[in-house]
């Protein structure tokens, strides 16, 4: 017999029983608490440290932790493997808290539309105010056939459509042969008492599911932002349209690199695609675990997924070689995915649900921008607007109701937390604000008001600019190696700014700024910028005829505007021309999940969006070096930051 | 080693070397010889007899083959196995010569009219002139496509939908994951030239396969006639629209049971359903291997089969649970099938192919009736018009281009050769005509004019109505024991007529009929005639109003007119009233995969005609009680037939 062994989580005293060699990360999951990770217990992201307080783990080596951190009981967990009894302390930093999923609303058309019906009186309305009907990719309908008898001797599947075609006007309706091959059992086992799913896939309506009983109460959906960088996932209730639940985690696929440009390169590598397919799949999963460990929610009950993300995440996603995407003429195999099972993708939803990828325009404008397109309501402006979603690349849309122009300009993930020292996605303990005294003294203020964590993208805008006007970096972004605090020292690997100490922060470790992740951010904006400008320029257009700016993206709520103009990220607009409105893709996502309409409405901007090609594009490469100084080389183009 | 041997095959001289212990029948197949078999090689059929010429053969004990036989050297092929150099001999009852497939054309709307283009000029036509359009379900397209540039980034899919949309109006165009995974590879290493093959499938285009430079000339499909007793293939090249090849065999669902009702007894049973199931496919394929062997077609190049069935068929075929069919009040799971790939159901062709079932009206009438219907124009005639299929049961549609109704009696596969000693399909040697001289001396006409082999359908129509003349049977059927003839013989079975010896024989054998055999007939002529009256009554019309009488199956296209009257298995109406259509089902099926219009036009018919259950039918029983004689009780129903 197997030695078995308990386990004893702290602070919250939760005891498991578990088989010598176990992880502790595996026990700390059948305890039912979270153990922060992003790499899924591979080793590799060294997030998941715990505390031995007594007992013998055996460890692999690593270099996540210091040999003082070692003495002080820490450990990974998902490399720690039980000996004997345990008592371990999970601390701060690896607890998974509600983290803040980047979906704002109120500001845009976006969310709260849909949170009512469609009223034939609608029809009247002005475009912003416009609604989609309420009708997610897969309903679910409750009968109680009439039985068959020699005077009604129709089939059984027509009995089925017979009786929907009474309730729904379904011109074309198909059954797949797993449905009808057990049929007929079904129907008798469940005494005629079914509960139907539609799904709209390829123009008609799919039964693609029949459950005994009456199991309509209970349909729900999956949206889904494959991210580069990120993942998330939400899981919507499909009848009372409500977010039950949002988990967010670095996709997997970072192992393989930190850009879409070195994932296609391995994607090219021996199963390389195949490595990274899963890698996304598994996050996603994972993700979806932990909703439905949440909710209670059953997962055979989760019967379709929407799912919006850049070109190259959609190809890997699907398992579909994106090799020609990054090879120019950087065409796409597809810009838009076929209605699947999400079966055949290896999300593990109802084993019949249907997955539905949102179409992108080209091969570096996806469906994250469609997306993000519907939800801004950018599509339905008289006026020019600009949506900037800042991700792991930065894209540009930019049009009204009548046209829309779309580029993207490598950003880079620095805003989304990754190549960046301490940086982090905006979820709980990221530094979302900071300001810096005259002594430099830091104040900062967190999402969710605990110790920081690390820095988030609106945290990193707020830190370049008060770092310019402290003087601590010049408007080419070096540190002034002369400065009087202990803030500024001297590593290995060159100057770094500590923002906050160990003992101050969640993090058991000093949170600090590197010459490296400042030259980063620097690019980041520069990129950011030079893509707008460019685009700007080549439709014969200036910055003062855009009369709206959304931008949607990781920086979290607390985007300052007036700072990121100083940084000379965005563009010198009046303020209030500028709204943040969180994860578009994500909400694109959603709309599309509850209401086909706004799906195919989604389709509609992708026909429409023109893409131009900036990336070797000699007018971007020049917007970008002037762009790499702060706020930039031509401070004609910053008006308001002149001193009056 | 294994030890090897040559077989030699007579009276062809054909040798081929194969390991000790194969079967003759292996040895055949791979020496290109058939060999007769109906049951697949599972030694049950007694078909597959040959004759071991010189040296040895183990074998398994046989009930087929008589003592004297066994002596001359006669063996089955499929329990024989190779001992040592053999010289074996094909008898030629055991040989595959051309069988008549049963597709007459020429008589009905069917065949002829799928011969050449639509022309705009045709919209005029009247009725019975009307042509199908040319547009297989499945379509080659062959494109060299323009190479992506920067100026022309279109993505891989969206470039081959342009292409197509160049020279067709497609609305709406899917493609299946599959494809799109591999698709920008084999775009490239194409060069860019492919064919694309298109399938009309759930109301949508569908780009199903892909294939690398121009494979535009080498589009087949499958004709599948799934008869309870036989199933006929004819593989059909879908661009010049000809039968390259026809192929019939018993389908081996039989040994699990004659008729249909058996088998849905069987499939009840544990692992039932997918013994039945594999039986018909194993059959299908069986003949979709000889006719490929035939034609040199790859089967990767055949991507489309249509399948004509009745409803217990049909649903076998695609593994559909088909209980409820037989259990009143008599339910299929569905009439309807969806469009699925040729893999799902395990008929082997280019594994992305479709197969396409034809629908039904109810559970025991079903798409091969509905193809029947098609084939024959009666849904185009002004008046009033049988169509009468008799297979393995009987089903009788009567309406005209206003209105259809049909029913089904359950008629036995006597006419298809079952259930009959000697009885046979309409195939070579087949007797199909009969005449008896005073003394009992008989001429008999063959198919292919060769030795008689056994009776058809036809033959057996003669042969009855020759027995009253001559006296040989009585007005009940029976054999006049009295009789001075040699050929009136007793066995143990009871009294049997000797039709032709062993001497004339192709069969090495007596042809005879026994009195089980005329007991057989007489009740299959007497549910069709039933059926047909009961039918007309229901309807208050009389047997005048019927101005066309369609017949189908398998009787071999020498059907008697007068001598089928003679009998009273056909209402005395004119002559000319009646046509001979052969295998409608079979005709139709092959319609539908030529003209997807025509498959459309089935659906309607399917939709519109309306089924009438006699099973339950006290009239339908007292007119079968009453046809149970030669021609029939009431000799009012036969005016013409009074001597005058």
């Amino acid at each position: 017999m197997t030695e078995k062994y308990t386990v004893t989580f702290q602070p919250d005293n939760r005891q498991v029983i578990v088989e010598k060699g176990e992880t502790v990360l595996n026990a700390a999951n059948k305890a039912g608490i979270y153990v922060h990770n992003i790499c899924g217990g591979d080793g590799i992201c060294g997030k998941c440290r715990v505390i031995i307080k007594s007992g013998d783990v055996n460890t692999e080596p690593t270099h996540f932790l210091k040999r003082e951190e070692i003495q002080k009981g820490y450990a990974l967990a998902c490399t720690s493997y039980v000996e004997n009894d345990l008592v371990v302390e999970i601390p701060a930093e690896s607890k998974l808290e509600d983290e803040q999923i980047l979906v704002k609303e109120g500001k845009s058309i976006s969310l709260d539309v849909i949170t009512r019906e469609f009223e034939p009186s609608d029809a009247g309305m002005s475009p912003t105010q416009r609604l989609f009907r309420h009708g997610p990719l897969s309903t679910k309908l409750h009968f109680i056939l009439p039985k068959p008898s020699l005077s009604d001797t129709v089939s059984d599947l027509e009995r089925i459509y017979r009786e929907i075609r009474r309730e729904l006007n379904v011109p074309i309706m198909q059954t797949g042969l797993a449905v009808i091959k057990k049929l007929s059992q079904t129907l008798r086992d469940a005494d005629f008492e079914i509960t139907a799913t539609l799904g709209k896939r390829n123009g008609t309506v799919e039964i693609f599911m029949i459950e005994p009983g009456d199991t309509s109460k209970h349909n729900y959906g999956l949206a889904i932002d494959i991210g580069t960088t990120t993942i998330v996932v939400q899981l919507v209730d499909l009848i009372s349209k409500k977010v039950l639940s949002s988990k967010a985690s670095t996709n997997k696929q970072t192992k393989y690199g930190d850009d879409v440009i070195s994932r296609m390169i391995y994607a090219g590598e021996k199963e390389g695609l195949e490595h990274l397919h899963d890698a996304a799949v598994d996050t996603i999963n994972r993700l979806v675990g932990y909703a439905v460990l949440e909710t209670k929610v059953n997962l055979s009950d989760i019967t379709t997924v929407v799912c919006a993300g850049n070109t190259t995440m959609a190809h890997m996603a699907l398992n579909v070689d994106p090799t020609y995407i990054r090879k120019e003429p950087y065409v796409a195999t597809t810009n838009y995915f076929p209605v699947i099972r999400a079966a055949e993708a290896g999300i593990r939803i109802n084993p019949r649900g249907l997955l539905s990828c949102i179409p992108g325009v080209s091969s570096y404008v996806g469906g994250d921008i469609t997306a993000g397109v519907l939800a801004s309501g950018l599509f339905l402006e008289d006026e020019l607007a600009i949506l900037l979603d800042v991700g792991t690349n930065g894209e540009v849309v930019l049009g009204n109701k009548e046209w829309l122009v779309s580029a993207s300009c490598s950003a880079g993930p620095c805003f989304e937390g990754a190549g960046v020292k301490c940086g982090m996605r905006a979820a709980k303990g990221a530094v979302e604000k900071i300001e810096i005294e005259k002594n430099f003294d830091i104040s900062w203020n967190t999402i969710g008001n605990s110790a920081p964590r690390g820095i988030c993208g609106s945290g990193m805008i707020d830190m370049i600019s008060e770092f310019v006007d402290a003087g601590i970096i010049n408007k080419a972004g070096k540190f002034d190696a002369s400065l009087k605090t202990d803030r500024l020292r001297q590593t290995d690997e060159g100057l770094e700014f500590v923002i906050a100490n160990a003992n101050q922060s969640g993090r058991g470790q000093d949170i600090v700024i590197t010459q490296a992740d400042i030259t980063n951010i620097l690019r980041s904006k520069a990129a950011i910028f030079a893509g707008i400008r460019t685009l700007i320029i080549k439709m014969g257009l200036s910055f003062d005829d855009v009369k709206k700016f959304y931008i949607a993206g990781g920086f979290g709520n607390s985007l300052n505007i007036p700072k990121a103009i100083g940084i000379g990220m965005l563009p010198d607009l009046p303020h209030e021309r500028y709204s943040f409105i969180g994860n578009s893709s994500l909400a694109g996502a959603k709309l599309a999940l509850l209401s086909y309409d706004a799906l195919k409405e989604i389709e509609k901007i992708a026909e429409k969006m023109t893409y131009i090609e900036l990336s070797a594009d000699n007018a971007f490469m020049e917007e970008f070096m002037a762009a790499i100084f702060l706020p930039h080389t031509d401070s004609n183009l910053f008006p308001s930051l002149r001193k009056p």
